[in-house]
């Protein structure tokens, strides 16, 4: 038996997964970021029970490290983006944000209710 | 305010978009299903509160595949493995598994609970 | 010894390799693929020596897929996308493309040259 | 017109896009590189004239990565492997190889002949 709660963290945490491994190694600069913002999001969006994907590719983050060397892209990570994703599953939301905590990024469920 | 409940049903859907969207796509042949397998279960045990993940890569099925054509290698989709994921939040476990079902792979939470 | 020919070729391979197991996998539909096709592209082309990169995601070929069966979209394999990477290495060109052959993803090294 | 070397040099470059691409991001430990060196081989020898794979994930490189934190894994990047793909297209071998160069991982077409 599993709660219509429980289905709607259980959704939200798989657009979290595909969201970080579908994407994290593109290669990305100031330049690109924001066209992989959008089809990161417009992406995730075509999944089950998804309501809402925003995305920040962090430009100002990607130019303080592209500063310290010759590179003029790198590759996403966690370090380079903050998200927010929103299910719905038969009524009952879900919301969880990923950002960056003591140096790591974090995937946190923040909310599920109606 | 969230429940170990609902938070044990967020990581085993991370774990699932994870495993799917990090190794869908790997070149795959019945040859090679066993250490494909064996890597994908030991990557996502890495993952935290992950308990113990079964991964089984369908080597009859990719046989029936390979068998239409000329090709000796396919791309890893979700008509060629079955997986289970376990994972203990806090004391709180979920049980989450994908297979096919009528023809698309379904991921579903199966149980939650200490 | 390796010829600036023999480099934009695998300079050229390597963005093929690239593109397509960054992005297969990727869950795409018809109202998604304009925004893919530009995040490829722009990803893509931060890539050293690469000059242009043409990426066409087939909405017919989506709308044909999902016309089939329930889901409102699929993943993104090489049966949706027609691809062309052209690359520069010191003055030597090298072009390659990916579209299917009967029935696989072919990708073909088209001209390598000045 | 494409020479039997250009197409060695194209093949060895897809294989060495796919491998990074494919696998960059897989959570990864000590423990785990093991399974996941032969699983990368293993896939990545079932692609079109490609002979041999060597892969090597530097568990010294991830003891000294995860000695800094708290965290028991990490994502699979350049920096923690290294890798040499030979093909041969027709009777001509490609050799490259994929290491850490100042700071970055360099894919290096290391020699194309018969």
């Amino acid at each position: 038996m599993v709660s219509s709660a429980e289905e709607a963290a259980f959704e939200v945490g798989i657009k979290f997964g595909t969201l970080y491994h579908q994407f994290a190694g593109t290669p990305v600069s100031p330049a690109s970021a924001g066209s992989l913002e959008t089809a990161i999001a417009e992406a995730i969006e075509n999944q089950p029970h998804c309501v809402d994907v925003t995305v920040d590719v962090l430009e100002d983050a990607l130019e303080a490290e592209l500063a310290d060397g010759p590179a003029e892209y790198t590759e996403l990570t966690g370090r380079f983006m903050e998200v927010e994703v929103v299910v719905d599953y038969e009524g009952t939301r879900a919301v969880a944000r990923m950002a960056m905590d003591d140096g790591y990024p974090l995937m946190e469920l923040v909310n599920v209710g109606e």
